[in-house]
């Protein structure tokens, strides 16, 4: 259950086999991203490797190749982009929550479930602590692979918009595009289209956004009529987490969002000095200091009092109500 | 009237001085951050510089100096981002379109109007090749003038979404961040943030938005109406033309907008293979394969016939329609 380095990571890398590739639930540009570009690198390597994964966005469906799952039984289990255990899928956790034997991170609130854990709290997605582990090892990155590494970095950062962007983030991804990477269809495929669909809940959306707190804070309560009657599931509707905190004012944008399994979750983006992960680890939830997310029962009204209730005492704390 | 190179620019401004600098009229992120980083590093080489500029967008008031503004009748007059001298304010090219020395700029299609020209149409923005053109030169950069690229190559790419976005690109980005730019405060405040009167005209125009022909294109009609009753001007409306192309299978978006005087401009983005700038010469505009632009008269639904019989014609000739 120890923290690693690279050379560690490397090395233990090296000696596994037949590995089991895991990210986590509910997956996201970097888990889908970091899940396949280890595949694809560890295959050139030699290696037998598998994944498993489910509930995969649309538009990343295509990063998903049919070779990856091929069935045995795994010596080594690596997760990629999972900050806890508990965000595995159940049955993933049933089955392997256990015997992961490497972690490969970015969360500052990583736990250390793993046997053992590389994680870059400084790096902007797990694809970017992968790039840094393949190159610093010499490791011949597959053209496939290095676009899966750019969908994790992008999607991560907004396409470079979030506050987690570095310099090195940023020839991170320069780097992958001297590889070959085609970041102009990515970008217009992940971050410029919308399915008509797609455009009919944000403005289902748009119009359910109300402010409150003077202005400092803005909801958007996403019920699961509103994605179901524009078409959609509650994996496509991802997107919308980042409007609250788009209007002029607002320190704390919250989405609760009612899952298909009728529970809600919250997500919480901030801006400076407003701490997201601290909100949502009231309700036992974590992130990153702008952006974190916790679940709140089954009551969407009451999740919402409660979440704007954390905030208010936040806004207090942090001098701004 | 010669296009020349890094070393000839260099030579031209060092020997320049009352330096008088302009840039294309509704000026975009580009246009006012080359602006302001050539005043900011040219004043710490010592020259006496000035700007005009007018009718900055709100979000870029920020980086417009009073100092810069200081009245003297100029020696030397340098443009930014322009590619052909009717892109300047009417006053503006009377008084001095025909005696630009100095033209630094990006656009494939610029006519080489002035007496020298300093073009890079692989570069992403005017911004890019000002950040060449300095570090070739070995010219320091103030953080203030760092600021400013940061803002004209960010703009002119999306945040480094579009297709004009290189390693070089996201290098240069990098590099900017290396002399100590705030990135993350500068997307949150100009790519993340929108007014309650922004949002509102945003909802407008999504509800406005119309598939055509076959869904391959996409039309956004926006009357001086639909901005005027939600409380913004016509130059704070200029992100809603990405809208029209962000529909998946739409080849060609087009937003038709009725400036403030009551002409109708188009603004065309398209997707490969459909030539953006083909389109737009047509009605005598110009720009960059992706995105492009044209006047069309005071007709609005006129306009929309004319462009969208020319996205026909073009699909035609791509063979997709």
């Amino acid at each position: 259950m120890n923290r690693i380095t690279l050379d560690r990571a490397l090395e233990a890398l090296t000696g596994m086999d037949d590995i089991l590739i895991l990210s986590h639930a509910n997956p996201d540009g970097d888990a889908v991203g970091g899940m396949f570009a280890l595949f694809h690198t560890l295959r050139a390597l030699g290696k037998r490797v598998r994944c498993e994964i489910r509930d995969v966005p649309e538009n990343l469906r295509y990063l998903i190749k049919p070779e990856a799952f091929a069935g045995f039984a795994p010596q080594n289990v690596v997760t990629v982009d999972v900050g806890d255990k508990k965000l595995l899928n159940d049955d993933l956790r049933a089955a392997y929550g256990d015997r992961v034997d490497l972690n490969i991170d970015h969360h500052a609130t990583n736990v250390l479930f793993a046997r053992e854990t590389l994680v870059d709290p400084a790096a902007a997605a797990a694809c970017e602590v992968l790039y840094d582990l393949f190159s610093y090892g010499g490791i011949a990155i597959p053209p496939v692979a290095a676009e899966c590494l750019y969908v994790g970095v992008s999607t991560d950062t907004g396409c470079f918009r979030y506050a987690n962007t570095t310099a090195k983030t940023l020839r991170t991804a320069a780097a992958l595009l001297d590889l070959g990477v085609d970041n102009a269809r990515i970008n217009t495929d992940i971050f410029e289209t919308k399915t008509p669909q797609y455009a009919a809940f944000e403005r289902a959306a748009m119009n359910a956004l109300r402010l409150c707190l003077g202005g400092k804070c803005a909801v958007l309560l996403i019920t699961k009529n509103m994605y179901e009657e524009a078409g959609i599931s509650e994996n496509d509707t991802v997107g919308v987490s980042g409007l609250p905190r788009t209007i002029a004012g607002v320190y704390a944008g919250v989405t609760v969002k009612e899952r298909e399994n009728g529970v809600f979750h919250a997500s919480v983006r901030t801006k400076d000095p407003v701490n997201a992960a601290e909100i949502c680890a009231r309700f036992g939830g974590g992130g990153h200091k702008f952006a974190a997310g916790c679940e709140l029962g089954r009551n969407g009204q009451e999740a919402v009092r409660l979440l704007v209730d954390a905030v208010d005492q936040k806004l207090k704390e942090c001098g701004l109500n």
